[in-house]
Parts: C-alpha cells; sequence; structure tokens
C-alpha cells in the first residue's frame, strides 16, 4: 500500500502551525496542507469542528483516520510514526528530556505571552473592526518582555541552539513564537544580543523552510491589515 | 554498579508533585523524596534555587547528576529512561498521542484553573495572611466552572477512563488537578455525573498510592489552615 499523505489543517497565521509546517517539510514528510482560515472562524464551524476536531482549534491532522489536536502532541505522534530527522528531537545527551522541558515551560509562558500580545495588538481589532484597545496592547507587551527576558536567561546562555549545538524543535517552535509579535512591529531583540544571535542562527539553519512560511505569513498580514485599515479609515 | 535512587524534590501541596510522587512509588523506582516547602519557599531561594533548579519551582529531579523541571517533561524522561509500567503510557492504539493530546490541552486550561483556584482561594491568603478576596475565588470559580465543564465533555464521554479501559498517566494528573480545588471545599461533581464516576473509578484504581499522597496533602493542608485561623483571628 503506497503510503497516503497525512491531512494536515493549518493557518499560516498560528505559529504552532507554521512550525508544524516547517518540520513536515524538512523531514519530507507526506501531507496535504488544509488551510482554515483563523479570520474567517472556519476552526469554530462546520465540518472542521463536526469532523475534524472538537478542540475547535488549529493545527490538526488526520493520520488515515486518527484526529489529532495540539501541536505539540501532532509533533510526538509524528516522532513516533513517521521518520523525522533525529536532530529535531535527538536522544544523544539526554536531549529528549530537555527539549521536553522547553516546551513545558513555554506552554505557561512564551507561548501564552506572544499569542496574547498578537490577539490584542493585531487579531482582536481586526475581528471587531476597531482599533487596538492601548492599555491592553501595553499589558501585554510588558507579560512578553517578561517572558523574552525569562527564554534569554533559561534556554540561550551558553549554547548556539536551545539544547547545544544543533538545531532542535524546541527551537523551530521558538522561533515561530517570537515572530508572533515581530511580524507586527515589535522589536524582541533590543538589549537582548543572545536572543538576536540564537534568531539569526535558527533561521539560518532553517534555509528555506523557514523562508517561504514567513513569508506567507508576512503576506497574509499585510493583505489582512490593508482590508482593516480601510474599513476603519470608511469608519470616521 | 547498584541503581542509584532519583532524587525528587516536591511538596504535596503542589499537584504535579502528587502525580509523580505517585508514578514513581506504583512504578517501583527507586527515589530519595526531599521536601522542598512551598509556603516557607523554599523553591525561591537557597541551594534549590541555586544548585537544583534555576526554574525556582517543584517538582524537580537530579537523576545522578542530571537536573530536570518541569512535571511533564519529568514524566517523559521517566518513560524514556527508567522501567514504568505500560499502562501509564501505552504504545497501543496510539494511546500515546492520545495522552499527549491531554497533557498540552491540561497546561492551557485545568491546570491553570485548578492552580487559579487554589491560589486565590487558599495560598494567596495563607502568604499574605489576610482572608481571601471575594472578587478574585469568585472569577477563578467561574474559569474552574468552565474548565470542568470542557474535560468532562472533550474526554470523559465514552470510556472508563480518559483514553479508553485503563488508566494511564493522564487520569493520574487529571485526579490530583481536580483535587486542588476539591481538597479546600469546592465540589466538583455538582451536575457532572461522568466526572464524578470518572474520579471514582481513577480513584480506585490507583488505591493505597493515591490514599497515601491524599492523606498527606489533607494534613498539610488542615494544620497549614489551623495555624493561619489563628494569626486572623488575632488580628481582629
Amino acid at each position: 500500500m503506497p503510503m497516503q499523505p497525512i491531512k494536515f489543517y493549518y493557518d499560516v497565521l498560528n505559529q504552532s502551525s507554521r512550525a508544524l509546517y516547517i518540520l513536515l517539510e524538512a523531514s519530507k514528510i507526506p501531507f496535504e496542507p488544509v488551510q482554515i482560515s483563523l479570520l474567517k472562524g472556519e476552526h469554530l464551524t462546520g465540518e472542521y469542528r463536526d469532523k475534524v476536531t472538537r478542540f475547535k482549534r488549529i493545527p490538526a491532522i488526520n493520520d488515515h483516520g486518527f484526529q489529532l489536536s495540539e501541536s505539540v502532541a501532532i509533533f510526538r505522534h509524528l516522532v513516533r510514526e513517521k521518520i523525522v530527522p533525529e536532530h529535531w528531537y535527538p536522544r544523544k545527551n539526554l536531549g529528549r528530556s530537555r527539549i521536553d522541558e522547553y516546551l513545558e515551560w513555554r506552554q505557561r509562558n512564551l507561548g501564552v505571552a506572544s499569542t496574547d500580545y498578537f490577539q490584542q495588538k493585531w487579531l482582536v481589532p481586526y475581528l471587531q473592526k476597531t482599533r487596538a484597545n492601548e492599555n491592553s496592547v501595553n499589558g501585554a507587551a510588558k507579560q512578553l518582555e517578561r517572558n523574552l527576558n525569562d527564554f534569554e536567561n533559561l534556554f540561550l546562555q551558553s549554547n548556539k541552539f536551545i539544547i547545544g549545538d544543533t538545531i532542535s524543535y524546541a527551537d523551530l517552535l521558538a522561533i515561530c513564537e517570537v515572530d508572533q509579535p515581530k511580524y507586527i512591529g515589535y522589536n524582541p531583540f533590543i538589549k537582548r544580543n543572545k536572543l538576536s544571535k540564537w534568531y539569526d542562527a535558527v533561521r539560518e539553519e532553517l534555509g528555506p523552510f523557514y523562508k517561504d512560511v514567513s513569508g506567507e505569513f508576512e503576506s497574509k498580514l499585510r493583505t489582512a491589515e490593508k482590508g482593516h485599515n480601510e474599513v476603519i479609515s470608511m469608519k470616521q
């Protein structure tokens, strides 16, 4: 039986979707990408909600009838069930334990902060057809500051990448997380030299896989912003 | 070389500490328990902060010089490096993927809600030697309601346990999470028959391991409350 592709439901506006997209491409795992538009609320309704995932979230996969949500659970599923190059989740020197430590930490910290900032500054105003609420953005920015500092202090002290000399899934997910505020005008690198150096190293290592997906992210942002600005200016 | 025990740093007041303690005992993994008192702030200072974990959190382990934080990362480490009975994280029927899905979900949902409720209702008043702030407790209670409903609707629909007929680490962590509000007077079972049935099944399956650790949790809570009530009544 020939290997059937995984169905991969995603939106490049979402950081975890971008990370998994890059992992699937870089690992040469056959997959069928299915775009689910966050801006149109397609993750909340219709066939996606009824037949793909009860979680009303992206990303999700359907692997030959097996439906799975939660991006890090999908990452682990791919590692077990498909062929993913070892360096993304290396056994050597207990690398997997170190990566797991980061993946848990980020769920409560950098992941929350980058999502909140993106929502307050960009997504909520877009969906509500208003300007961003300054207080909410400032609150989210403060939380983001703290989390970027913690990320740099806890994970980027001595090595080129998070767990050592080679790039892993921790770096891939982290750069997509940092990009969430970065691509909408926030500069994460001020007074953070180690973060800046790490970011460049990850971007270089990921090469065209990262460049393509980030380009798509950027283009989708700019198109939506254009429409949004027109709506706002008509209101005035 | 005889197998040296893992050093396990924990406090029974913390849900993830209890879950790992029970897993270590039930799996017969040799370990040396080291109590770190949350109420005395021992996780924030001294040798623990300087030499055990830079995260200032419990639980943590030291496995022959390898230090690791984040309870779910520790769980995964034990599964890989020690002998943990298969049913806690079964390969069969893609059980590991289903458990991973729950473990990711809980980090943003039930885990946050049960911790927040415990903090607002119990821990913050204890540390600040005041009464609980009613508004904060009500806010945390509403968040908890939503999350318990979601937990029941998303994960407890058809099976005895979260992933099927056998207990897994998802159930163990979840019961410890539900206990966090339950042991300080919150009734999670009102209008939640499936949650109630699941809770009884998990408790029965865990037997004395659960009973012992929960008894210690309860006794520590009641002792601290006694001291707290004396402080409060002296203030009046």
